[in-house]
């Protein structure tokens, strides 16, 4: 299959979706509805939508009139970007080469634009548009499995146990769990959303999560190297600032070759949880492999 | 009716609901949770989870077992006290009497602590326990009422546009538009969520709607007269802090005198919005009346 192809009509689809879920600028709201949009639209790969729909086209199951459940995962992930840039966290100035939201809107619309994005995404998940094209078992189920990846013992947990780990020794466990709440549950989350939107059965809903734990595993791991070996310009972000900032990382532990290793033995081990899926489970195979080559 | 022995019971029970809902400190994830509760255990007086509860027992239906839907009230609305008071936003230093989160904490802990009360809300919201007491088209239901109120179109959106209005001189029209969302929005959704609880029907729903608007307006004002008229001590935190920011408030468009006859209608709007309820609905008269009076 040719995954380029296959990323970016998705890419398109999820794009549209985004676009009819983002308000209008206008009133009394236009800024902060601008200030979301700012970071909602800067680029993004959609990683995360993706992998959703992937996920239920795996199961045969067409999302058509239910893209909104996968264009949630973005809304979660680009708060979560908002806020990570911030300068009580990691400072950032630079993300995907445009300036950080609170370096063009200011901190405080920046904060709004992060909680806006955040409280939306529920909205979206809540929404009797949604129905009768799933049912409220399902919406649900689909809301808890994304408040519990986005919340404490998910995302928002990684990132706080992140910035207290900054400047301090951890040991390997520490980061390996850390990474698994800051990047691996929201990635996890996508493609479990995707399997309940597909019916999978229990057995089917192991396997994805199987499949989304190691590849947000690899993608955490691939972040981490790039942040090493890349420059500013490639990145789209500040190169090295992991290391400035003395953060815990794999080529930190391992160097950078027994990494590359970790993260190739992560996306083996995704694809492999797909065993017993046939050739429409072949899109979530290529995004693994793409995960450990993506910028290089 | 004893209004200070209802308050006080009914805080108890949501006091407890908060504390079986809320994650033990432990492990890695022990300074996150700590910071949460650090303001979630303030002292809060629980107005929006007592105003649900108030709500469903006005349509005689005992919350027994759907605690948890009036305690979300009170994740969102700590949530947004401590990003409102973050050094981005107000700069305050005092709430309830104590140092900020972010004083205690750090500002990056802050937002996180925030993020994730936010976030826990509707966890809790669509958590499988909370089957069989209600339909899942009831959770979805309150999700979505809860998410809308919280979100751009409700309290996000109104402190975007406090925010941005700081320090410029802002028409009436836009204050009450901002006070609606910041403060309205969420006291609003808290009735409207004990309505769904309660099974109210169309017109009763519309009846607590109307209470709920109006006592949320009066809320805000009481608010604005309190910061004009108490000294730090009494508020537990800066008084004058708005006048001080500039900021537009009903005394500064009124004076105190007609800004407390304000407040004074709106309860009156607010208590004849339930005339079609018997006494179980008292409560909340009784509520709508201490808004006024308290800390007078």
């Amino acid at each position: 299959m040719d995954l380029k192809a296959y990323l970016h009509e998705k890419r398109l689809i999820v794009e549209q979706t985004l676009q009819d879920l983002m308000l209008t600028p206008q009133g009394l709201l236009a800024e902060h509805i601008e200030a979301m949009s700012y970071s909602l639209f800067a680029g993004g790969k959609r990683v995360r939508p993706i992998l959703c729909i992937a996920a239920a086209e795996s199961l045969g199951t067409d999302l058509n009139g239910l893209l909104p459940v996968a264009a949630s995962l973005e809304f979660i992930h680009t708060y979560s970007l908002i806020h990570d840039d911030l300068p009580a966290m990691d400072n950032d100035e630079l993300r995907r080469c445009k300036p950080t939201n609170h370096i063009v809107h200011g901190e405080a619309a920046a904060i709004l634009a992060g909680d806006g994005l955040l409280t939306m995404a529920f909205e979206i998940l809540s929404a009797p548009q949604l129905r009768p094209t799933i049912s409220a078992e399902k919406q649900v189920r689909l809301i808890h499995i994304l408040a519990t990846a986005a919340g404490p013992q998910g995302m928002v947990g990684g990132q706080a146990i992140d910035i207290a780990s900054e400047g301090k020794e951890i040991p390997f466990t520490t980061l390996r769990y850390l990474h698994s709440c800051k990047t691996g549950a929201l990635i996890t989350a996508a493609v479990q959303m995707g399997a309940v939107l597909g019916d999978a059965d229990a057995e089917q809903y192991q396997a994805f999560t199987d499949y989304g734990r190691n590849i947000g595993l690899a993608f955490q791991i691939v972040d981490d190297l790039l942040n090493v070996e890349s420059t500013t310009e490639q990145l789209g972000k500040a190169a090295g600032s992991d290391a400035e900032l003395d953060k815990a990382t794999y080529p930190a532990f391992f160097g950078v070759e027994e990494t590359k290793k970790k993260a190739l033995n992560a996306v083996a081990e995704a694809i492999r949880a797909l065993d017993g899926f046939d050739g429409k489970a072949d899109p979530l195979r290529e995004i693994a492999n793409y995960i450990y080559y993506r910028k290089r």
